[in-house]
């Protein structure tokens, strides 16, 4: 049984614990540069929405999704969950802070199977 | 049993076979006008994608959650739905045209009552 | 096709337009008694939560349940939805009143299917 | 407002009402017949569990499916519905007979909305 | 990243392995001191349905409820599952004992991305 | 905490560390023979789509459904899922092959909730 990689901009441990094979980034640049060049790899995305290096987590998913439509999104955040309904893409969840591991491992999981699914169709 | 008004900017005939009131917007100009000034009178937001007036459909929506968190929306469109991903907000759909009236009356339908079930939490 | 009855405690015109047969009742003392008498004919129970006769509709809906475990409920409010999260049943919701006639019909139709596709297993 | 087609084998008075074209098909061979001529144009399927000619509504349904592989698929059915876990397709749903017409533009409509919503990604 | 405490009333050990906090509760006496005291720390309740003291876990979860509207809830059951319908609070779930570690993570990690993503708007 | 067999057609090492008891069979023959003697034992049904021995991961589903109508089922798959809407069974998922042990183990988990939950009305 293999990996899947993800896109991490948050603490990586509970996401490797499950399993994936997480590319970090801790700058919003690296994170955009990761999409760009990788994102055939990637089977989602976990982005905090405060981020240091220009763009937010809003922006960065939004990107995302550009590159790969339906690509698996979790936004992490202590304070910023209020703008969801606004800035959120579709599809997308959000995850407060703090959390437990197994609560972003669900949320991500959960998204990855759906888009597994309904990829075939 | 009264009516509740929906900000629209497709042809309103089968919302209001349906008991719907309709403010009708044909330019986004009004459309963001009646979202301003009348939000707390309206239920949801039914509209097209590309609009006459300067903003699109994807612009309307988030400025009608930003003073509405939960405001129901359905995107109506020919051609744009591809961007929906990126672009719409959470918890919205779409409705290809061209559609039935039953399609676009179900799908307003069905998201405000989620929206008045979650409401009550 | 033949109509499906329901149980209704609120105007009746908008169900029966969509083709349903409604066994009305005004006082919660009918709406119990109907439930009683009357359960294997029932497709589903639309309820107002404040009801003269002495029951309110959190507790008509939950003795509809207990003859018929997966019957669809809707609640239909003006100013009691709040305590839908602590008295409603599972896999109800909640109408805010006013609505459109669609709204209603949409709620118990989306119900009663997904009864009907469950009921199968 | 133009109308969406449907391959229709059951009675379709109320799918015209709610503004469906119905293409309709009375023998399981002719509903065949419209699917492979008429894939294009079909926005949902409604099938009977029980057809003359040969093929019944669970065979139908798989054959519209490798046709196009995101239609809308509603069951109506009496007495077959028990079936349904073991030979329906994903992302279908049954209606019992009898039923209101409500209840099935609703149940179609629905999943029209689902299926253009998720096309677009 | 920090832990999430839960009232819990049953084995603690599969919640604490996916990084929850746990404040355990034996008695129903207990579990009510707990949510009247700490409601505000709290993310979610997993209680079974039979409990020594006096209240079972569809009035302990009503409580929970009362103090907060939108709080995750998983009930825990050998034997008592088929009163949910009837005693169950809306937008809660039933794992069945014997059950595995992962279910009740997942079960009630689930239930709180829900409501993470939804108490934003 | 006791655990809950499944069948399992994959690598039963997430599964286990998940809590589930597995019934491992790497034939279809196998799959089969187990589905017949055990089903009152099972929970839940992993499969991978291409078995040696005969029968494919969608045959060894229908018969599971048959023998047991709510049974949760999982298919994981490299290169075959694009069949799924016209061969899956309903209320079924598709992992995709890679795939991380949380995603399999919150896909399965998330089911067999589901099923214990409509499984008490």
């Amino acid at each position: 049984m293999e990996d899947e990689p993800l896109v991490l901009l948050v603490a990586q441990d509970a996401l490797e614990a499950g399993g994936y094979t997480v590319l970090p980034a801790q700058l919003s640049t690296e994170a955009l540069t990761v999409l760009e060049s990788r994102i055939r790899e990637l089977s989602g995305l976990v982005t905090d929405i405060r981020l240091p290096g220009g763009s937010d987590g809003w922006e960065i998913a939004r990107r995302a999704r550009e590159l790969q439509a339906d690509l698996p999104v979790v936004y992490t955040t202590a304070d910023s969950a209020a703008d969801w309904p606004v800035k959120g893409v579709p599809n997308s969840v959000v995850v407060q802070k703090p959390y437990a591991g197994a609560q972003l491992l669900t949320a991500i999981s959960t998204l990855m199977t759906t888009a597994d699914t309904n990829r075939t169709s």
